[in-house]
């Protein structure tokens, strides 16, 4: 039996401690590489957070699985028993221009279900967590449950990029929706922006290809206060698998999807 | 002879006075009306932020000319003598909509040139400002110079609704600048995307329709560290009306403005 009371105290040290390492590296230089193209950026502290986060966990939970975006977890085929679910630093892009707006994202999943997610806005020192039927908070604070809205009062998360040609989408499908809502914003950080959604801050969000450590925490924010998480097809998720994501308020996403989705 | 040192010193005291009245408000029920179209809001916020300003000005200098967003200054035809150009919540649907990202927004201008320039980022507690001559800042600390970047390595602030069909410019102008850069980002805050360029966060920012009140400021952060200021024709800006906005990093401005913009 997992001790999930105890299990959340452990990751919320490990997070404050990784994160405190991370502000105190801004002093460093930083050792950039790049992955599969030159758009894709990896760091050296990328690399030492997830370390960090193995170690830990290998060192309490030695019966438990990890996947993490740098790879130094395990290759897994199937989720069961207890699965951590890891980006370091997702945003490595902001982190790497900014030095914000980027976020630490944890998903703690039992067999197929997430159980506990965090996302930790490292720079804001903001700390967005939820506990499978205890609800979503923000630094310890409640968050409310979502109501739907209107899209043409809605503020959803899109990249420009996909409103150019591309691979994924065409953007055709995309543009009487952004034409329709009251704004767009994209911050360049799938976490902040799952985050951002489940306090409220914004209605819906949209990306293209995004990959397991990229929505394992958020998907449990959200759906702790009653948003909805798919993917563009409204499909399930898959945990192990990349895939596209729309997440939204309830009523809203069912309206995109019927009105400019599936039309 | 304006007294700037004191000037400058009584601007941040308001501005600190102001942005603790905004975050206290977020306790209290918004009153939100819309302006031009629905998507234009105006909150009792922005109202009692901008009389609050011109009543302290105002009350210290009484030969100074006010040119608000909200309308309670005074009817300009030219620049001169001293002008304060004020935008008291730049970002009004971010306020509205997620109680940051928005920012107190004030440039003091002499006859036709920029002296003073403050970003108030009210939720965050941080303050640009900038003095003509003496470089920008933020909460004090002198921000570097810009340098030069490829395309390839930018990340540009622009918003996914430019990329629709919209009156202003044709998306195939920037479709391709869109694929050939780093990333894309946009935050919904004018002010907000000029202190991140004045401040190296984002290389480059275009944006299609901006007031006076929404550049005011930022022309004197960018320009303090070695950035460019036009329009989307590559002009200088007109304090006093309404015009596209193109920013970016020496260098960078000039390989947008003749490999995309001009093509």
């Amino acid at each position: 039996m997992t001790k999930w009371e105890e299990l959340d105290q452990n990751v919320r040290t490990w997070i404050m401690e990784a994160g405190k390492t991370i502000r105190e590296s801004f002093k460093e230089e930083l050792n950039i590489k790049t992955k599969s193209n030159r758009n894709d950026l990896v760091t050296n502290m990328d690399e030492a957070t997830e370390r960090y986060f193995i170690e830990k966990i290998r060192g309490t939970y030695k019966d438990h699985n990890i996947l993490g975006e740098e790879g130094f977890g395990d290759e897994l085929k199937e989720l069961s028993g207890v699965t951590w679910i890891i980006d370091p630093i997702d945003g490595t892009m902001n982190f790497v221009h900014q030095q914000r707006n980027f976020a630490i994202s944890i998903g703690v999943y039992e067999n197929q279900v997430g159980v506990l997610g965090y996302i930790y806005d490292v720079v804001h020192d903001e700390l967005y967590h939820a506990y499978r039927g205890s609800g979503a908070y923000m630094n310890d604070v409640k968050l409310p449950k979502l109501s739907d809205v209107p899209v043409e009062d809605s503020v959803i998360a899109l990249n420009a990029q996909w409103m150019t040609t591309n691979k994924r989408i065409d953007p055709a499908v995309l543009a009487p929706l952004v034409q329709k809502v009251r704004g767009t914003r994209s911050y360049g950080s799938a976490a902040i922006e799952m985050a951002y959604i489940a306090a409220g801050r914004l209605d819906a969000y949209i990306s293209m290809r995004l990959a397991p450590w990229d929505f394992a925490a958020g998907k449990i924010l959200i759906e702790e206060v009653g948003g909805v998480v798919t993917d563009l097809e409204g499909k399930e998720l898959d945990p192990l698998n990349k895939s596209s994501l729309f997440v939204g308020k309830p009523g809203l996403h069912e309206t995109i999807m019927t009105d400019y989705l599936k039309r």
